[in-house]
């Protein structure tokens, strides 16, 4: 599906239990299409990077939103802006490496696995990977390379969700961006 | 996936567009997998059918919405209170049929089409229907059963999107309900 690029600043607030809900029948309906776990993981990170790639326009038009000075900045405004403005939650940025390229989002909660259990056939699914993909896509947009991915999960019976993420270059301005 | 009961009855408030831009995945993901539109149409309404049976318990749970007495109250309920809780639009309520047990919702706008265009391969593809079976599903567990269906839609062109819903009959309290 293509989508116009006269994308306006304005935006319709919703619950997240139908976006949640919704979430789920993607996840499933990708575990029935990829028996292997880590292929519908690779998906759902493939999603998550066109949805990165779209979202950031639109993230970049709100007027409270100026350019990020350094990787420290960028930490911020994503758990205090942008998960606040996409999924009502506002991650704490924590475990910064003595270099600061990399730095952890821990989420107390995750609304995309409220009220999910993982079967036990689906012990290799990262059931919100959809996330790493948004992040890494939407960087990308704003020359960043991060790598990002899950290293705890409270799905998997961790006590809280951590996305780790590593800053790996800056890319060139003008590389032509398009979907993976 | 399953889920546990005990949801609670505050909720998340998050932006619409990574809710749009993930439905659009799963569209794009079942277009992929059933190549003909009929096909995807029937998988997005049993998507939307197992999310309104989940949905209408949040709903419920809400100090604000009590039992409605008719089908007029039904259709108040839904676009009033349902649509504007979930998606942040407030369809009308409009062309009654004479006997009362039809009436159409109109968009104006909706959010889950916001800067969608549908490939001219797919012009069997009804894009939204899972909110049909939303509502199908939700209105089954307060034992309505209710024909829904898009008869408008601005992703083919017409001007406003209209849902057609059609009461059929009240069913048994007592049926256990299930994922279809």
């Amino acid at each position: 599906m293509s989508r116009q690029s006269n994308r306006t600043t304005d935006s319709k607030k919703m619950n997240a239990e139908l976006f949640t809900l919704t979430y789920g029948a993607l996840v499933t309906q990708l575990c029935k299409d990829y028996e292997n776990g880590e292929e519908a993981n690779k998906q759902l990170d493939k999603m998550g990077y066109n949805i990165g790639v779209r979202l950031i326009e639109d993230f970049l038009a709100r007027p409270s939103v100026g350019r990020c000075q350094d990787f420290r900045e960028t930490a911020d405004v994503i758990a205090k802006v942008a998960f606040k403005m996409y999924l009502g939650i506002t991650p704490s940025v924590t475990n910064w490496s003595p270099a600061g390229d990399e730095f952890s989002l821990i989420l107390e909660s995750n609304p995309l696995v409220d009220f999910v259990e993982l079967p036990d056939n689906h012990t290799s699914l990262v059931y919100s990977n959809l996330l790493c993909g948004v992040l890494r896509g939407a960087l990308e947009m704003v020359q960043m390379a991060v790598d990002v991915k899950f290293s705890q999960d409270t799905l998997r019976g961790d006590n809280v969700t951590e996305i780790r993420m590593k800053f790996i270059k800056r890319m060139e301005e003008n590389l032509p961006a398009g979907d993976e």
